[in-house]
């Protein structure tokens, strides 16, 4: 699926997935200049929380191993390599980098209804609730919604929103049907990947324009098998997010046709996303995105390790998410959380927050290579007391 | 006006203007790392040039001397702290952080007109000719476009789109007036400051909300002696460019009344503005703005000193924009550019793209400070033949 | 209720209800000159079929009988008159007229709304289904649809929209809610009276405007016993059509507070409602309004008359709305539909269109009043053979 | 022009031109149902002045004469014909009922940019200032003002925005140009032909639709023999008033290109202009319209013979607008103008409101075919004593 094999890219970076491998020098990692590789496991995050002082490190280093070409509001230059890059990963004639997610997300759909202004989502979705109705109030689309509380709706849901709005008394027509996978409102479940692909082939035949936000797409490869490009293949346009798994601070990418796609950069910057160097996310993202998929993956293999043989604890019960992707619900019963967190943080274990309840939803990324399932679960059974 | 003395800045980075003050390390000016400050005089652009090597470098230096609080989605840390020192800068109640100043103007004339929909630009102005209507597209304003050609419109003026608009058979209101200054379609040309301050006066008696496009309003400072801070008195917002005096890649500030400002963060998000991590234009950025009005004011002056021996050669006219700022238009006769070019590109002096008929647009910025006035005048002496 | 009471209506017009009252002479029924009033009974409409002959002999009539005072682009004259005297009839400070209920609705939502964008709907409503997304595409309003398929949302229903809506990353408000009620698109269901007075309390706590798409409120009235001005008292605003029930060709009724209604015909010219000439409306829905509800409710007698009797008939089945109005589905086997409806025509008796099925949907109206209930069972009786 | 003879409508309704050839019967004009034809000349407005008694008594005459069919919504019956009718008039395709001009006007412009949202008006034109922005407000236009203070702009004028245009930072595309004639802010002045024809081929090379508004046109053609299908054929659309000249009450028409107007019912129903019923003004206007520019021609004869002969007297000079239409301003010298008012009222000749420096606007219509130039001279010169 990888262009650039994770082979080349281990050899490139004299590193091995699961041991340090993506600090070529200690001051990488935020830590301080002499430290050496940062070995601290975040049990929460989808990148690997790189600090301000570590993303400085790398960006100094990567951009003293390359001349990276500047690019000129987010065109030429290191921006467009990074761009042709992405289309051909996800296997789209052309690709856009984006300030930000709910940019990408817009102007793909503006992009696509054109003058069909009725738009699908899940009811559930990003775009739907988290962007202050940004489509609507900036686009004049009518979003409508479907699959109340679910992440998946289905093709006949879909001709449903068709006939009635056939039976409307001004014409109006659905231009483009949004998919959200994983969801992040449904603590990352994904759409039920068989009915995408039928809605995808459905919308095809109507002429209706189709767009993935696949902001954490490659969480799900690692945990389906399915490559990126073969999630990409059903819809016309696919947003993936650069900041989350990719620790580049900003950035998004909207891959798709060309149809689409050409001459958004004027969009972009009539919403103010004209932002004037995007090479600095281009050369971190790009350098956490290869070998991405392989290095979470055993990353996962490390988390499930470790829900296995937590779960075995008495003051412990993991609740897995169903179709779920990263993240899993884990309650601590009958213990002191503060102290915890504490003991854990002593072993260079970061636990997100606690509700009063002892609810704490973690989340599997790349840092869990610095551990293995066994020392995880042993280091919690300890702070468990 | 800065509520950082130059003088500390200089003793902190320990170094002098107009001797590569800015250049802490090698490193920071884009050369090899081992390779001495950068003395390349550029001879356009507001900023000094910076190459990735050199802004990774320096992004790295900033970083490993202070602890820099990271951001989430432009809010707290590090990005919290800088707006709060532009807002005291500027003398206004608060700031905002912006990823463009396209973002930034629509912002502010959004919510400065409210339900007041019409807004007086200046007809040359960025707003009105390059953001692809942005304003009158996604926020549903009607921009009135005044002074044909002229950086500068009158009170008149203003009183005249009243009246029409008073006149109009649906009412209508004007909700905000924008004032471009110094103006980039003009070359830099200032609006006149005393009408600058009747229309701001005249705007607050009658409930006109009022914005300065101060993008490049500190170049504007080292050319007049009036303080940031006093341009932007008169006026209820004010929106100043960060990367391009300040080289800090992206960004924008934007200072104003809590009232028009407090919440703004839904619309950038809105916008899809909602950059994940600021903190890297602001650290940039603030590292650049300290002294800078002084710093250019010295260049300024070695500019002038240049402009006036070069005038006298017989091959060289030099044409001064009125009430212009940093930019001026030198005419080259009867020489090989190619061949000037190469000579001045061999002294470090890197002149901008020449027209056919031998005209070349001048750019004062700080690496004017790695030279004399002489000096410069003897390298274009030796270089014109 | 009414101002003007049923009696001295009666007696100006020189008629009965139920006998023709509405025809003062001949000629306004639509008739040749000479021919007596018109005596058809039409089994479906809200109103009583006027035809162009007829429409201009009553407003011939109207005009000669009172000096009709012009207005000016709906301002001033006859029109303004009629908006006082509704704004009088449903309780409210003011009224405006509109040239459909498709504006009135739209601009009652987006003066209520005002900068909080969302909106409340039934999923059922016109404004959701029938107006091309007006609200949405003009006004930049995001509807939200409540209660799929259903007449009444609660109270519960409009909660889960707020926390919904509080929850979202970017903050936007809900500023209106609308109900429609008798809902067109339910065959006339009525929404549940008492859960609609919750609502207008719980909005009117949280500063949030209501709106009653009313268009056929007056048949409501004469179903209930509710008059218009008990419905109207909960929300802000409500809408009546003119057209449908009073017979005027064209226009609507806002009626609400000042602070909503004051100037909204600026609005309502922006959006081209702007009709030179008001008075045909008003005086025709003038005429026609008064004595409504007391002339239905005889008719709603007729008719239960009527389905009491003929759903004894063996050919024949009833089946009644449930929280319905003055729609039913009629269902005739084993006839020939055609045949029926000649038969009954040459009676005077108008039925609408059967579906091949044999069901046709009668809608009682001030026509009944022309017969009796057990007229017209027996006509349906020798008409069904 | 005409497509129905002036001939034949006279035989048809029994009248010759200016001898109350409108008046069938008495009852037509709105006096008192015995009264003779209406004698009363009206010198200003562009229509003849009908009470709401002398509309419906026209009204009643034209439906008992024939049989009116009824439209639905607008569709259909009458309603179609007449609009089959208006496309014949001006050679286009096919023609639209509008409830106002106001809104045929957006809806022209808004279909024909589409997606290229700059739209070219003469800075003096309804659109711009009289409509509250509604081209903005409603479908996200940017209308570029040419021209201040004058009727006519110039191709010129219309490249320079094109070039202005093409050199903003994000593209935006001019999709529409309207032009006024005759200008209702310029007291009837029109649009230079030849340069209107100019700007029309110009628009068609570059792809840029072009819309007319003739609110008023049938007046130009009076004056200028240029027929109004001559007038309409350099522009894609254009739009006709019909209470203006032909006394209707309410209603426009926009013909143009199927492309353009097929399907605009549905955009006319979102803005909320769905009439119910619209064959009341078609009727009326169809009326009036057959023979007009003859008729009014015949009015302009009577007024120029007037202006000849009282610009002979002493108290009186006549001031006639360059390039103007039928509005011309007198001035009354040393008179008492409320007894020269009510003098020429004794007399069936209503002067419009004059103002304090003794002007008066005078309006030529077909009332003026009621009178002749000598008798009015007279008339005023024994009110002016």
């Amino acid at each position: 699926m990888q262009p650039v094999s994770r082979r080349g890219f281990v050899q490139a970076v004299g590193a091995t997935a699961g041991a340090g491998w993506l600090a070529p020098t200690g001051s990488a990692q935020g830590g301080a200049p002499d430290a050496g590789p940062d070995r601290t496991v975040h049990l929460s995050g989808d990148g690997i929380g790189l600090s301000p002082r570590g993303y400085a490190a790398l960006l100094g280093e990567l951009s003293r191993r390359t001349d990276v070409q500047e690019d000129n509001y987010l065109l030429g230059g290191e921006v467009e390599r990074f761009e042709q890059h992405w289309a051909a990963l996800l296997g789209k004639e052309t690709a856009v980098f984006m300030p930000s997610g709910t940019l990408a997300n817009q102007l793909a759909l503006r992009a696509l209804a054109g003058a069909k202004r009725r738009v699908i989502v899940p009811e559930m979705s990003h775009v739907y609730n988290d962007t202050g109705d940004a489509c609507q109030t900036l686009s004049g689309l009518t979003l409508m919604p479907l699959a109340p509380g679910a992440a998946t709706f289905t093709r006949a849901d879909v001709e449903a929103v068709l006939a009635r709005t056939a039976g409307g008394r001004v014409a109006t027509d659905v231009g483009a049907i949004l998919i959200e996978s994983p969801i992040r409102r449904l603590a990352g479940q994904m759409f039920d990947w068989d009915e995408a692909k039928r809605i995808g082939a459905f919308a095809r035949e109507r002429g209706i324009g189709t767009h993935l936000d696949g902001a954490r797409l490659f969480i799900a490869s690692a945990y389906t098998g399915i490559s990126p490009a073969e999630y990409a293949a059903p819809f016309d346009t696919v947003y993936v997010s650069l900041w989350k798994c990719f620790n580049s601070g900003i950035g998004a990418i909207l891959a798709g046709p060309k149809r689409v796609l050409d001459g958004m950069f004027h969009a972009r910057r009539m919403f103010g996303g004209n932002l004037w160097a995007g090479w600095p996310a281009a050369v971190v993202a790009r350098h956490y995105m290869e070998g991405f998929v392989d290095r979470l993956r055993s990353a996962v293999r490390v988390s499930e390790d470790f829900y296995t043989a937590i779960a075995q604890h008495r003051k412990v019960s993991v609740e897995r998410i169903p179709d779920g992707t990263n993240l899993a619900r884990v309650t601590l019963r009958g213990v002191d959380v503060v102290a915890v967190s504490r003991m854990l943080a002593e072993r260079g274990i970061r636990l997100p927050g606690v509700t009063p309840a002892g609810v704490v939803t973690l989340g599997v990324n790349e840092t869990w290579n610095r551990t293995t399932g066994g020392d995880l679960a042993r280091a919690f059974e300890q702070a468990l007391g």
